[in-house]
């Protein structure tokens, strides 16, 4: 028995098909009934035969159904499952609405975020607008998309690279890629067979150390010295190794690697037939001193594959990086990858590539080293309250610092002493893979989230917070 | 010797860096060597002291030179290593253009672009200007992501998802990716200890395959028969595996798995503890009935991961696509990616879910299926000149359709044959995995690039192409 709602806001086939459909998971229709001529019924519920034909289909597309030469339709067989009711289509459910942090915080010491007003808002409609129209006049609106990044991206990223970090390299070695995580998982994928270890940065990048452990490579801590990574801590073994390093601001403790560890570096590598993957993730943020050339540019023996990204230097929420394969690896890549698609849109590409064209990258990286300089040293000023009681580290260019203090503390209790004031500092805990080696007198801080005009009173509240452990 | 160039562009401070940095490299300056007080320096090459500062600073921060009390800068020891010539900061260097194909292809049969003015530009803008607002409203314009996608999208899609697709789910299980073969990856990292194994259709997506492969996954191919992939083609071991299917719209044939096949599908994945990767990648394109539920929305037992993207619906252009885990993989997904970022940018999320909330997304599928369905139907009328000799398979939905040739034919001969009228097909030996199974007498036609008004022309090339062989 159909009944037909006319009220309903299902059109009526829909409600004809549902209550079919229903009958048969119900077995009410058993296997190989004849289901009514779609004229005849028709008829018997007033609506035109269009509508039962639109049912029918429906119910014949989805295999309910099979239409028999003569005889019409037959319910076909199901095999023994229960089957749920099938949802409606106008059944509405409500979503449970996702927890959010309750934590009352003002003051987010975090380095993953920048305020708002460092986002070229303006700037980025006004390209966007461009762009369009770029990819328009082109035809390329909807385009598939070159899998290693649009070539007018590569080529502007190239001279830009080249000038400010020495990089040597063809369009044909660099990749883009939705960040640093998708570049090294590549990497992995590349390089598992010949070198399944890689040598990490004792403390290093947690983030890094994911992708490395989700791809079953061993990790093999090297603790760091006043220069960085060190090659007397490296295995004696002569296996191939990824080794992952931040030589131009190591990740966390600041430290710039100097020349003559670059060359022990390099030249380690080439020995053992090595890849140094060099996460430059932030050396257009230096604020007393011009970048320092990259490893890759003083690699001569393709055993550097160099990792950058638009993070820091524009924004955490664009979601694009890149990295630069020596040509060692292009031909390897290219049959890994050859199904592979690009993971970045199209028009993200082309405002990059379009700032960086224009020089409107540049000036935006100035704009941004000012903000962070100015934000940076009234830290340090502000710092002063402590009268040395607490050491800043690492703190000549970047988006963070650590602070060391002196008396005999604990991370989780100075935290949650900030919290308190609602300042949110973070553990350094989560750098050292060998959680037991991690001083517990250390705290990680990012001014990447704070406003200037902010900081005095933040750090007020951090002495409040504090006193009573110093 | 110092040798400042005042017309050069190079700043006075780096000609003179550059000029030491590359004494000490060729061992003109050795270790040890005591530079000249930078006052001295400044005053015989009639500079600012500054500028002498500068360059000591950068060649200092690099490691070149390192200050001694009392004493001045003195040069650092290098390892033996030949360093190359550092890259000049004015130098300038052409890349070699990337090749482009040279091939004159006038109509290109492809399904991986859409034809330009499918793309919505003018909402695509207005909405960009529309969240570039809320954004910086809620002062997030530049903030970290939700690694799962924001929950503003996670909720639109859910509400979009579950009217026409039937989907079940709370938005805590959906993940926005780059696309496809990001979720596949995922999926990969998370089941390889469980599942090492795929059954596969056999024809199916050689884009899944390719990820399945980079994943050290061992691939099974199972052939489909006329109602999709059949559970007896898969193994009588019972092993846990990964099942990877399209079910609405079999990938390359187009079939439709009717329902009895989908009830013995998840039966058997239960009974195996598999999981079902349901390909979900085009079911909105359907012109002649609604899309059918899919087989997440008639899973009770948590062995369905829906698979979904906006490449088809939207742009191939814009990179995001998703999943939806079952529950029983949420932790084990929190645990293993609590430390990975997003990978699609903030403002593509917000554009989409705008789009959603507003329904412009539901008029946009009903321009896109409009302007597709006239398309395949223009098809299917000049192919009628072919008098049977050619048949088009899979003919109902989606951007693509195969052709059979009852002429004993062979693919390159036709697809070479077709170019040389300037008109782009496609083999299907791409879609087998073993090679020697795929049909000689098929061939792989998308209509996404190519316009209404080609289509005549276009089959009248292919007819001056292929005349002969049939």
């Amino acid at each position: 028995m159909i009944f037909l709602d006319k009220n309903n806001k299902e059109p009526l086939y829909w409600q004809i098909y549902n209550q079919i459909k229903n009958d048969i998971i119900n077995r009410i229709l058993p296997e190989g009934t004849i289901l009514t001529g779609s004229r005849t019924l028709a008829q018997s519920l007033h609506v035109s035969r269009n509508t039962v034909d639109a049912a029918y289909n429906q119910l014949a597309t989805e295999g309910y159904i099979i239409a028999q030469k003569g005889i019409g339709y037959t319910i076909t067989a199901l095999p023994e499952l229960s089957i749920p009711a099938f949802p409606q289509h106008s059944l509405s459910m409500h979503p449970i609405p996702a927890k959010h942090k309750t934590l009352n915080i003002k003051y987010d010491l975090t380095n993953g975020s920048h305020t708002n007003d460092l986002f070229p808002k303006t700037l980025w409609r006004r390209t966007t607008i461009k762009c369009l129209d770029i990819l328009d006049q082109q035809a390329r609106l909807s385009s598939h998309l070159d899998k290693q990044g649009e070539i007018y991206l590569r080529e502007n990223l190239l001279a830009y690279l080249r000038r400010i970090r020495g990089v040597k390299c063809q369009p044909e070695q660099i990749i883009v890629t939705c960040g640093l995580q998708q570049s090294l998982d590549i990497i992995c994928k590349l390089l598992y067979d010949k070198c399944p270890a890689v040598l990490m940065e004792e403390p290093g990048y947690h983030k890094a150390a994911a992708v490395f452990k989700n791809n079953n490579m061993d990790i093999k801590t090297i603790p760091i010295d006043k220069y960085g990574i060190s090659i007397d801590g490296f295995p004696k073994q002569s296996f191939q190794y990824l080794i992952y390093t931040t030589p131009s601001h190591q990740f966390p403790t600041g430290i710039i690697m100097p020349i003559h560890r670059r060359l022990e570096l390099l030249k380690w590598a080439k020995m053992h037939k090595s890849y140094i993957l060099e996460d430059d993730f932030d050396s257009e943020l230096r604020y007393y001193a011009k970048p320092i050339p990259s490893l890759q540019s003083i690699d001569e023996n393709n055993n550097v594959i160099y990792l950058g990204t638009f993070s820091k230097g524009l924004s955490p929420s664009l979601r694009v990086g890149y990295m630069i394969l020596p040509l060692n690896l292009l031909e390897s890549y290219k049959k890994k990858f050859k199904n592979y698609n690009s993971t970045v849109p199209l028009l993200s590409q082309y405002i990059i590539a379009y700032l960086l064209e224009t020089g409107e990258y540049d000036r935006h990286i100035r704009r941004l080293n000012s903000v962070f300089r100015k934000r940076l040293e009234l830290f340090i000023k502000e710092f002063n309250i402590f009268n040395n009681k607490i050491k800043l580290i690492g703190n000549r260019s970047g988006q963070y610092f650590l602070l060391e203090f002196t008396a005999n503390v604990q991370q989780d209790e100075l935290i949650a002493a900030a919290q308190k004031q609602s300042v949110q500092v973070y553990s350094t805990m989560q750098f050292w893979q060998d959680k037991a080696d991690c001083p517990p007198n250390m705290l990680f801080l990012g001014f990447s989230k704070i406003s200037l005009k902010d900081i005095p009173d933040c750090v007020q509240r951090l002495k409040k917070a504090w006193t009573i452990f110093l």
